[in-house]
């Protein structure tokens, strides 16, 4: 292959690192903006007596009010329609929006949503996921069993919204027959996607009814359905128009500020934009869910896992949302990528006080392979087994079935990638240096598919253009140029590839689960296929040949060995236009994508300061098992911004609550990885074309943090012998853990 | 049908109404914007002896000069390469373009041209076509025959850039067998499209060195290749963005500013906005060729013609551009409508120093007809036949096949198009009012098709997107519209269509030459017919049918017969997304489009005022043969804008020149018809269903300017016995002609 495999840079660089990218916020159209605002309630848990916007409309400079009198009284909702956009009879977290303004500049804006005046009666709130549990505990939502629901959502129960059991072999008797049963409870907080660029919008309402949005998102073609069924329009009446945009991780794809801004630019007339402060967007956008977790493990003496119990509680938030991806992952990743025949999970998602959460990189994945990997680290110790040994004992092969995941699994590579990463750790040599350790986790993630459509033109001088609907978050893009300038034999640079809106891009699927580039890259090169199919028909006659015979490379078309007397894609093209079938072009669609298998091996080196609890990494090897890479150089970067995210999820982040108000909404207090923080990152790629993806790619996104947190706190056990067991793994945990253990001063 | 066929408001009127619209001037960045002003040469040619930039770049506030330096020293043109974009050595016209500069201000942009020194040597001129054609007259291209041409070119000799002699049965014989012979010139001048938006551009070019423009242009793709071609960059390089246009008429197809402002935004790194004075745009832009006629034609005493011989010496100005449109166009329609055995054209198309000159609404014919059309009224009163009858006796009738058009022709209703207007004008019983008369004209169009290609895809919600590149001048997206929404069983309200840029949309064919519609609701349909199968195929399993026993109608897709046991498209958008083919989708092309005959006869009423020579129109009959009006109220609304400039042109409109400067680039010395000045047009259709129109629809935009001069001078004659032989029939013209009659004063 010429250029699928090369590490290519990202077609959109030069623009993005001089600055001329345009992000939500540098929107800007030729009449004036106006400024919108929204209110959020004060209050957790609240019933609204009533709301009085009178004093605001009155304001100077104030152009529209809107409240849910403004908006049809429908809830909507993907999993559950629990939702009302603006709050009608009560406040359900710290943030729900209750009314909004928009007014000439931000001043007015907030002058005015002061002069708002609500009337709250307020509730009992509830923000943990096992108090929400309680038969006692506050009712967020009275009716909840009455609202529809999509056909998967099941065991609906007074702030339960989805309970499932899946049993697999029988549990009890694999308990029996187990030499110990490990039981253990962890616990992952609520951590936020922290993309550098907030939410943010611009809209406008055209004469004829029909809005338009300007936003940074991964899902231009959700978030145009969620606009249509708030307002209860036809999808036509909604364009989406997505900016270039500034992270995503999962948490861009529900409407945040997107219905008010347009209820706004209706209201008033004029385009409307809203830009979320750091602090609403911590508050109220769709954080990862806060995560408990029990585990309960029987192995045989020899380390093979005969029987596991998993009991998980997801809490949700105040209303469903994107919230039940994480109740299918989770199921399908609990028992971790383990033969073990017999299983039982629990899976409950609940409604609570705060923020609805959604998927965020990898929905569930650090966090159960927090719990399982330390679990098994756990056993491997008590069992006197190396940790390596143990996960190449129990760990999945080739066409194995998985008890949720189903199967069988093509493309397992989860031993070689142990393997690889083992030996790339040198893990048979570990150094044995005071107050540093060495930690493994093993991570996967099943890379799925979703509806798509892409089209490929060949332009009138052999360019080749690209029609695609698809943000480009990580690279995407320019691997689909790849893809089609590989089928097309023609370079990078002759292709054309950037994200269409709503109206004019074929449907795409959104930038998220991994699936963006296996998705859009199989049916662009469908499309290019078709592509190639024309060209080779039209020059058929001219060069006196059968199409069969033709050969499309290197910018050109010709008879097999002939290639001096072929003709340029240029030349094709003309002749098509105006002699044969027109415009060659095609647009080709797909729906249907097995899962793939996708594993990654992390071996974390760290360093435990015994005076302080802090955690210092020395180095990090990642091993993935991506397919093949399309562009190597954007696969390694996708694994590394992986890692210092996850690094972050392991020892500094969690959303801190008091009375359901965030407690940290900055990033002072809130402490991401940035790249100073992070160790060098060395990633290994363990390369099998994988059946399914285009010319073999596997997804990479997600599967890559999954084992971070895991790592590190197996590495810190390592080091110091305190075992963590609840994120993040901070120097006040390890210190106390330290004094527990007696090993503290 | 359903939806084809109504009289249904554009799609996009109530943007167009409220101003919301943006045109090419209204475009706004969120970055600032530079002024770019363009320097025209002020002689009609000349030799560059230099140009000196120096004091125009040192000016404060000057972002950037460009000068032919700049520019890859290659010529460009479609039909003869004969053109650099600014003048290097030679200036060939009055407002030749010599330099650009991009200022922060206008008056800074202005200052900067009047820095700019250029030393000429100033040559001899030359005008007028008949002039340019004398061995003496001075060269405009030294080595013409040296530059590039496309293979129809021929005969090119000194400022001659065109000369094709046809030949038709034998006309020396045609002539020896009539009984009559009769000669007469013409001259149709130099008219100007008077679109009301002036040529208009917004250039950015991009840190990769992608140049976006925001344009009003009828011709997206022509135009990308165009700037390509200038800058030797591959179209990928390039982005047209089509704004909403105010009008073009054939004289938005050719690039004019937006190489310029291409070059600026490069240097300065900064977007250029250019906007064209309307003094400007009538000296520089691209109006239509005058035109000198020598028709001669020999008849029988019965009225049957039997030879014509026709010269025809068309003023295409500095640079052939899309000047050779109207080689091609005059020939097929130089004869008429009528069956003639015996037919020799020339046809010159030469340089002179003016504008080059492209097409306009009908290429050539307005100017034939009404050398054509006044002969054959001439003849019809010298043989005491009646006008209509001696058409009738001449005109082509269904498989006839014309000297320089083919055929055989199909859809051929010359004969019942003269009948439907001499009724509807009651044209037997004439009223016989002094200095009142009425006049009649046949004119004719060969509708094409260009290649093209449109997209349709089928929503979530089951409304339907159409992706398509074609500008829309005159409803022609509505018609689309209505076209899929035909198709696909659902109403227009149910279809979004507007045009997208040259990125996003399959390429589409120029709006221009009456061909857009048939040649993209061609396309449209059959990607519409595609996906209609596509919604069958995806129906058929769920409903437990043949997916050809299914009906796709009133947005459902039934069995026939129980259409409540059906699903709406909706469901099987959905269905289709999450089980099937994915998303439902077609995009089709085509190429090949045969000539369709439409026919126009025009029957004018005016009255003569005697004292003033001043006419007025009193009524205007006009009968269109349109095969099928795809929306009766856009056809007809075309045909009365037609009319209402044809007036123009037949009554007031010329570009006069002193030394190559036109003298009255104005609307005040520029007379253009307005609606106050217009009489009411009554349209009359003539409805077949045509082959190979989209259900049955011909060409509409130019058939109807056809007549309308031939018609205007005819009813002249019929009032006041005074005949004109060169456009525009102005008062003194009519008293001249009058004293030479001795009818005037």
């Amino acid at each position: 292959m010429k250029v699928v495999g090369q590490e290519l840079p990202r077609v959109e660089i030069l623009e993005k690192v001089t600055g001329q990218s345009v992000f939500g916020a540098d929107v800007r159209l030729a009449s004036p903006l106006l400024v919108g605002k929204i209110l959020g309630s004060p209050h957790a848990h609240a019933r609204i007596k009533s709301i009085d916007t009178r004093k605001a409309e009155k304001l100077p400079g104030v152009k529209a009010v809107v409240t849910a009198r403004d908006f049809p009284p429908v809830k909507f909702g993907r999993f559950i329609q629990d939702e009302e956009y603006f709050a009608r009879d009560k406040v359900r977290l710290v943030g729900d929006k209750v009314a909004a303004v928009a007014a000439v500049d931000e001043e007015t804006a907030e002058e005015a949503l002061r002069l708002i005046k609500v009337d709250y009666e307020v509730l009992p709130a509830v923000i943990d996921g096992l108090e929400a549990m309680r038969e006692d505990a506050p009712l967020i939502h009275e009716d909840c069993e009455r609202y529809w629901a999509a056909g998967l959502v099941q065991g609906r129960k007074g702030n339960v919204l989805y309970h499932k059991q899946s049993l697999h072999g029988d549990i009890e008797r694999g308990f029996r027959e187990a030499d110990r049963v490990f039981e253990h409870r962890f616990f992952a907080p609520m951590v936020h996607q922290t993309y550098i660029e907030p939410h943010t919008v611009l809209a406008r309402v055209d004469a004829s009814g029909r809005a338009t949005v300007w936003i940074p998102t991964q899902a231009q073609f959700f978030i145009r359905q969620s606009i249509a069924d708030i307002f209860q329009w036809p999808l036509i009446k909604v364009r989406v128009i997505p900016t270039e945009i500034g992270g995503g991780f999962g948490g861009k794809m529900l409407p945040t500020v997107e219905p008010a801004a347009v209820a706004l630019a209706q209201k008033s007339g004029m385009p409307v934009q809203i830009v979320m402060s750091r602090a609403e967007d911590f508050q109220v956008a769709n954080p990862r869910h806060p995560c408990h977790m029990r585990y309960k493990t029987g192995v045989k003496r020899d380390g093979t896992i005969v029987a596991r119990e998993i009991e998980l509680v997801f809490g949700t938030g105040a209303f469903c949302g994107n919230g039940l991806v994480i109740g299918q992952r989770a199921e399908m990743l609990a028992t971790g990528p383990y033969r073990i025949p017999n299983v039982k999970i629990d899976l409950f998602c609940v409604y609570t006080n705060h923020a609805n959460c959604g998927p965020y990189r990898a929905p569930s994945g650090p966090q159960l392979a927090f719990g399982s990997e330390q679990q098994i680290d756990i056993i491997a110790r008590e069992l006197n087994l190396d940790p390596v040994e143990m996960r190449l004992k129990n760990a999945i092969e080739e066409g194995d079935t998985t008890p949720a995941a189903g199967g069988p699994l093509k493309g397992v590579h989860a031993k070689e990638t142990l393997r690889k990463a083992a030996e790339a750790a040198a893990w048979g040599a570990k150094p044995r240096e005071k107050n540093r350790g060495r930690g493994i986790a093993l991570g996967y993630w099943l890379v799925g598919g979703m509806a798509s459509s892409s089209g490929v033109k060949l332009n009138e001088d052999g360019t080749v253009s690209v029609l695609t609907g698809v943000v480009d978050l990580s690279g995407t893009v320019t691997s689909l140029g790849q893809i089609a300038a590989e089928v097309l034999g023609v370079d990078l640079e002759d292709v054309h590839i950037r994200t269409a809106d709503s109206d004019f891009a074929p449907h795409s699927t959104i930038s998220a689960g991994s699936q963006a580039l296996r998705s859009m890259g199989t049916v662009t090169k469908l499309a290019a296929e078709e592509v190639k199919k024309q060209i080779a028909e039209v020059a058929a006659d001219k060069l006196e040949a059968e199409a069969g015979d033709l050969v499309v490379e290197g910018k050109r078309v010709y008879v097999r060995g002939t290639k001096e007397k072929g003709l340029s894609l240029g030349q094709v093209a003309q002749l098509s236009l105006t002699h044969k079938r027109g415009p060659i072009v095609s647009v080709q669609s797909a729906a249907q994508f097995p899962n793939q298998p996708a594993f990654s091996v992390h071996v974390a080196d760290v360093e435990v300061d015994p005076e302080t609890g802090g955690v210092k990494v020395l180095r990090y090897i990642a091993a993935q098992d991506v397919g093949t890479a399309i562009n190597p150089l954007s696969v390694r970067g996708q694994v590394q911004g992986s890692v210092i995210q996850g690094l972050g999820q392991a020892l500094s982040e969690a959303c801190v609550f008091k009375n359901g108000k965030m407690l940290n909404p900055t990033f002072l207090d809130y402490k991401i990885f940035s790249s100073l923080d992070a160790p060098r990152v060395e990633v290994h790629l363990v390369q099998h074309a994988a059946e399914g993806g285009p010319f073999g790619a596997k997804g990479i996104g997600e599967p890559s943090i999954v084992p971070v947190p895991a790592a590190v706190a197996n590495a810190i056990y390592d080091a110091v012998g305190a075992r963590i067991f609840d994120l993040p793994l901070t120097p006040e945990k390890i210190l106390l853990a330290l004094q527990e253990t007696g090993k503290g001063r």
